[in-house]
């Protein structure tokens, strides 16, 4: 007989019904006794609640309820009945309970009481147990699934663009080497250079910085596509807003205009933050709670103006403020911290990169909402993005938002072949390697845009966490690659 | 403004509605004109079905006309109206035709002919914009849905396991070494050994083949996850069936036993099938229609029993025939293939592992459906799989599946740590570096169980195609990472 009859705790919470019999299984976060009896509080991950099982020494027996510790795993069979105590409708009255494993307290590290976030990254394969990270990941999945139904709804076509790759067409930044050769003894050529044509792939391969380009190749088949999968960077950041391994969603749509592009952006920004708000309720609640103590320890300067659930209501109920790169200079130029000399980059000249502590005082400071900057300078932007009629800018986008930075960057693509391969030459990219993303301007192009939306940075924001190493499962940083 | 003022063409077709005015953009698939008119048939991707476009030479320029040739993107405004063709309901008077991107004739490798699929691989960035190319991505997308459709419905919750991982305990084949030392010149060690201290991660690390074990820490905190990612193998194999990248699905369960495994794959198998019938009855019957063409070129002996959508209708509305390995082996030493000394492997004892000749006889000439072989001998099965009473066997399953053999692999898992350790000495794989997998042994164990489903064997049984390079956009095969 199959062993799965358990009701999972979130479906028993969702009833009120009370008088007949159910199994439940989970893990043990408390358990109080008196002599007559012990309330026993029963995690199954299923929801951030838990369900009171109640257990009575004289059907119970002791060796059984002596094992009954934080962190057991156990199977509680018993009779649903209304709750005489506060704080849950109704619980379960024990008639069985089998220990399926045991947890020493003497050795089990998720003890009932606050753990550090720097401890529990250290045991990451046991700190899903606990409520923070049991919330955060059951809002991931939320986040995940919102991605994948929005875009379907839409008729956009999900593609799974290499993970490994020869081209690092962006230039953006470095990249991990991926190969099969002997690292202690490589095979070289004449000339004593490694040999690559004895390498798995015949070539220098590498992880993927972006599926974008791929992702465009599709986009003029099936017109509508998105990515949703894993990139990297090699860059040796140790900070809290960087991972090597972070999973990216790159839509890119055949027949978009640059205010197409940020129209969607928005839009799909609104709808995901929307559906955890609808769909995570019980884990929004406890993170917004957790992110107001985490708040109140902070000095008044530095604390929120808003709390968790109402900025992110607030994003979800505001247009997002549309600025182009040249008005955002001239409002930074004249604003207090750059007359004052706050700002560590002064902004003096157009044409400078914005630093994070503009971005913030964008959005934070000035507008108080998220804001769509666009139309950059051609020399700080990528050779793919189309260039404007002004000779000087071009179609790109960033998404700001409160406390989290540049969320989404995009742009409308450059389509036309000459001006695309004139800007490959200036820049220095290669064309013959990228033989197939000219194709795509020699067969059939249209005008086309897409976005990159850093799926961390969106659990960040919905989670209100502050290190980007608390929402991912098994974070990889320089260092870092336990579990 | 904006510039995406069109209707898809599958919203197009969707309704009756005549006498209003629409914009419509796509590719050119093929014109043909006389002097009074030219018929223009343009797909968009959205759909496999192209829309009629009508041309009167008196109303488009003749110099936009003559560019109107396989492959050219263009936009038409015009009036929809019935067709007094056959072969449509309705199709639009073209007002105005303006042409978004030429395609060259005489350079355009996709001409309206029949092209080898061997000739599509090689231009991958443009296949998709092909009948058998668009069907088949716009299948694989309706079934990546329908995968997280599933499980979030049963409230599973999609954990992202990591790519990069300094585990390589299943042993299962070769890996990618992901590094960012010089190759030239990598630093070594006095012992005169590679110094991966100085690697980016401080050790060695490698591309994943599995996100297994990770996933089941997952399980045993969440209790139904699961991940859906690439996964890799530096095998040397060019066959029809491997790839060096392919995505994977694999759900872990805490609280299942093998039974409750087995019921779910087969839940989830035939309903990720059904979504497909369901929601992509034009391109699957496109699909069935070719793969009963390549069937007709065949020898009447290599022939399938059935058409693509007649197997796809079988596996969904059939049990799934359950049995031991045991028994599988009794079967096949008394079948007259073994007899008459066909099969390459004869079965002659207990204990041998099946090829695939064996499992293909067991699923399409002995049971004629799908095959879930379970209990495996435990020498030839994983160590992490949970020990039977027999001492012999393993609580493995295989499912096996018609022209494809092994779709699914997967077991309950060992949570005894005794005997999980106790096979792990046996099989000499180390403790120290899978503390973590052993800590959800030593804490809070509970009978738990999972499986693994190759994503691209699932596109190529439902698409009814041969190679699995043609499957996936951008297939990485040993000497292949074009794209």
């Amino acid at each position: 007989m199959a062993f799965n009859s358990r009701i999972k705790i979130k479906s028993l919470l969702e009833s009120d019904e009370t008088g007949h019999d159910v199994t439940i299984m989970g893990w043990v976060r408390t358990k109080r006794s008196n002599k007559n009896v012990s309330f026993i509080a029963l995690n199954d991950g299923s929801t951030i609640k838990n369900y009171q099982a109640v257990a009575d020494p004289n059907l119970i027996p002791e060796d059984i309820l002596k094992k009954i510790t934080t962190g057991a795993c156990i199977k509680v069979t018993g009779e649903i009945v209304q709750s005489q105590g506060a704080g849950q409708q109704t619980e379960i009255i024990s008639k069985s309970i089998e220990i399926l494993g045991e947890a020493d307290p003497e050795k089990f590290p998720l003890q009932p009481k606050k753990h550090s976030l720097e401890f529990l990254r250290e045991i990451a394969h046991l700190r899903m147990r606990t409520n923070t990270f049991g919330a955060i990941f059951r809002v991931r999945h939320a986040l995940a699934f919102a991605v994948h139904k929005y875009f379907n709804d839409k008729g956009f076509f999900y593609i799974h663009t290499p993970i490994i790759t020869a081209s690092d067409a962006e230039g953006a930044g470095e990249t991990f080497r991926v190969t099969t050769l002997d690292l202690k003894n490589p095979p070289k050529t004449d000339k004593g250079e490694i040999d690559y044509k004895e390498d798995f792939f015949e070539r220098e391969t590498n992880l993927t910085v972006s599926g974008q380009l791929e992702g465009e190749l599709a986009a003029m088949a099936l017109s509508e596509i998105y990515t949703f999968g894993p990139t990297f960077r090699a860059e040796n950041s140790n900070t809290a807003r960087h991972l090597a391994e972070f999973w990216m969603i790159e839509p890119e749509m055949a027949f978009f205009d640059a205010e197409d592009n940020q129209n969607l952006a928005e839009d799909f920004l609104k709808y995901v933050i929307s559906y955890a708000l609808e769909n995570c309720q019980d884990d929004l609640v406890f993170l917004d709670q957790r992110a107001s103590e985490e708040d109140q320890a902070k000095k008044v300067e530095l604390r929120s103006e808003m709390g968790l659930l109402e900025r992110l209501n607030f994003v979800v109920n505001n247009e997002f403020e549309r600025i182009t790169y040249t008005e955002a200079i001239h409002i930074l130029k004249n604003s207090t911290p750059n007359k004052k000399k706050k700002f560590q980059f002064l902004i003096e000249d157009w044409g400078v990169d914005l630093q994070s502590e503009h971005e913030r005082f964008l959005v934070e400071k000035h507008f108080k909402k998220p804001v769509i900057l666009t139309d950059y300078p051609k020399e700080i932007k990528s050779f793919y993005m189309r260039q404007n009629d002004d000779g000087k800018t071009v179609a790109a986008m960033d998404i700001l938002f409160p406390g989290i930075g540049e969320i989404v960057g995009g742009s409308q693509r450059e389509e036309r072949l000459e001006l695309l391969t004139k800007r490959m030459e200036e820049m220095d990219i290669p064309q013959e390697e990228m033989w197939w993303y000219l194709d795509t301007r020699r067969f059939g192009a249209a005008p086309h845009a897409g976005f990159g939306l850093g799926f961390e940075r969106m659990v960040l924001f919905v989670t209100g966490m502050s290190n980007i190493r608390d929402v991912i499962a098994f974070p990889r940083t320089p260092g870092n690659a336990e579990f």
